[in-house]
């Protein structure tokens, strides 16, 4: 087999085979073949697509070109939640301790805030001491403790996705639905889950803008979970305003609270139990995603969840009186209130923007070196469909610099639609379930 | 810029802009940019093709890489021919003396055998002594004083070509008609020439085995040299077998004195009279194709080419005595008859086996570090549609070792069709000219 030989094959549209991917990504990651080479065959995967059958043995290969977790001994059900990333999007943390406060193990490998989004990792790491780099030993020891672990990529985990995704990244290879597939579930299946629940955004502040494409990503991902014996759902959600009222990271943290609370913003909340019931009716925990759902508003009423996540806080080495005391969170030095120039309804928010104003002032990264301001960032006011009279703050803006706020309050200025009268037609949080 | 943005635009099947695909080949040349991002790009133009204009500016950047040679001093014009390559395509080496010895310079930058074909440079240093690495003062010495050069490329001339080649021949990307136009063009405009024919070959033993390719290669070739302000033709001409009847480097230059003195086989000496009259043409020595043909033909009969050629072998270090006595030129230890298995007609040859066969014995290179066996090769005593009786020798085959000869028989085997009646279509040798 050349490499060369399976670039040509690929770029004229046939099938590659199993053997042949598998030696292709074992290759690539042991530094056998050289990234031109690889480059060159992901630019042909982009253009031509992948068969259903050549999208599972990629992802397979990419999940056994590291360690491949084995849980197998813990005495329930593993269950994890993966989110294609969105703006305010916190909602791993409500539910893993819901979940995990009812018997059902949640092994979570996230990521980093990327682009306009969040990511789990800066979120957890403004919680004062909090250690997202657990070695996998000391993974299975707080998740059998706590049935929850929350960490980051280790290097054993799917290195062959670390290496394509790094490739992808400056070959102008990253949007193609079948790469997107291989690479969240070829981690997710490292985790030694049983069943994923997958939150597929769609909207102004996801990835996927179009939702015929959410739906197409959601379809192959659920496909190639089910393909490896996991159960799988994935629930195709609307991004085109943030979830909940807070965007940065340790407002997110405090948010995350409230609705642990029994608080919360109704979309934040009612996105967290619908997604957490999923998790309890693929878990084995309930009978049906509606028992779930029960089982879910119980963990919040009966406070076990928020104990939950003062257990995982601590197990973690970070500091618990957060939840009893946020201002123990990285607080902002400003304030200033964005207000609306002229009264009217919300009529629609462009939330890739809304994002992006977080990112500038510095609760996200432009570059992968950047460091996160955990203290920054967003308090909404107003949402798609709420009035507003002309002055009144439509969002708070938490900074500590005021080098970029002036572009921030532009994206903001772009990013909130205001009109003479309401929009027509109601929100829709989840769009679609696939998988069932 | 970035370049990651670029390659996803022409991913995305948007144009570039010629400031944008300069900066691309230049970075590329200097080592700013990685392979792996040019690798990337490569394999989207290979899918989504490229527009004239995107063409016409990769030319003229990879023109531009290296130097320009400036024969505008020398009295009279440049010409050139360039092959697309096929099997016992000796014609550059015929026609080269017959247009110099004419009054028109003929700055030749030749190649080497590549795949099935052969290579004029290894056909040239068949002639003991001759020299095809000469330096650009050296050639600019011996084309002023004889009308002719014939070498190889130099480090000089279109580096970004040589460095783009290299790296395509690994990343599938070789079959572009692009990229092709963009590689033959950059290192022929290189030349300094005023006019450029084009022998583009189809068929069996060609690289674009389907006319319509060949027809969109000449057609993209002759437009971009003509955007550059060169005088341009293209023939279409049959490679659906052998030209003449020798394959094999020392004995496709005997073949060549042949014509030089009024003889040879019949296809071969017509196509050389043929493009020789085109490029008297485009030269502005003959007033129409018909008078530079009859220039051709005078410039054979009356000896002045054969002792162009003689001139020439002397002046680049050859041995010129091979002109009168070609024992001087290599020769195979053994020669063994490959005969024809039943009687009937010569249906047609798979050319491209031919090709292979004469490779096979060591006079092509499998791997590029090879040496190249001069002496071996093939005479073809049929072609297609010759009779031949059971037992008859359709050809000899020269070698030097018995080691590889049971594996170029076969290849022989597999190459001639016979069949009980003669092939119904005549052939024909040129098949359409392009560009007038």
């Amino acid at each position: 087999m050349r490499v060369v030989d399976l670039i040509r094959r690929k770029r004229d549209g046939h099938e590659l085979s199993r053997d042949e991917i598998s030696a292709l990504v074992s290759g690539y990651t042991k530094g056998d073949i050289p990234d031109y080479q690889i480059a060159s065959l992901l630019m042909a995967i982009v253009l031509r697509q992948m068969t259903r059958a050549e999208l599972a043995a990629l992802t397979e290969a990419m999940l056994h070109s590291g360690e491949v977790l084995d849980f197998s001994d813990l005495p329930a059900k593993k269950v994890d939640k993966h989110s294609t990333g969105g703006v305010g999007d916190k909602i791993s943390l409500i539910l893993a301790p819901i979940v995990a406060s009812e018997g059902v193990f949640v092994p979570m490998i996230s990521g980093r805030g990327l682009g306009h989004t969040g990511g789990t990792l800066d979120k957890l790491e403004s919680i004062p001491g909090f250690n997202v780099n657990l070695s996998l030993p000391e993974f299975r020891r707080v998740l059998k403790e706590s049935y929850c672990g929350l960490i980051g990529q280790t290097a054993e985990i799917a290195p062959a996705d670390k290496k394509l995704y790094a490739l992808r990244d400056v070959t102008g290879t990253v949007e193609s639905p079948y790469l997107i597939c291989a690479s969240i579930m070829s981690k997710k299946l490292a985790e030694g889950i049983d069943a994923l629940v997958l939150d597929v955004k769609t909207g102004s502040g996801a990835f996927m803008k179009k939702k015929e494409d959410a739906i197409f990503l959601a379809e192959l991902m659920v496909e190639t979970g089910k393909r490896m014996g996991k159960k799988m759902v994935a629930l195709i959600t609307d991004m085109d305003q943030p979830l909940g009222r807070m965007v940065g990271n340790a407002m997110e943290i405090a948010e995350c609270v409230d609705v642990l609370n029994g608080g919360g913003a109704p979309d934040l909340r009612e996105l967290s139990l619908q997604l957490s019931a999923w998790m309890f009716y693929l878990g084995e925990r309930a009978k049906s995603v509606a028992e779930g759902y029960k089982l879910a508003e119980q963990a919040i009423a009966s406070g076990k969840a928020k104990e939950k996540f003062r257990e995982i806080i601590r197990l973690q080495g970070g500091d618990a009186k957060v939840m009893d005391d946020p201002k123990r969170l990285p607080q902002a030095k400003h304030t200033v209130e964005f207000t609306a120039s002229q009264a009217g309804f919300v009529q629609s928010m462009d939330c890739e923007r809304i994002g992006t104003a977080c990112v500038v002032l510095g609760g996200g990264r432009e570059k992968k070196e950047d460091a996160v301001d955990p203290a920054v960032g967003l308090v909404l006011h107003k949402k798609v469909g709420d009035e507003v009279a002309a002055g009144e703050p439509l969002c708070s803006v938490h900074y500590n610099s005021d080098q970029r706020l002036e572009e921030a309050l532009g994206m903001l200025r772009a990013g909130y639609h205001i009109a003479p009268v309401a929009p027509e037609t109601p929100r829709t949080l989840i769009h679609q379930v696939i998988g069932t």
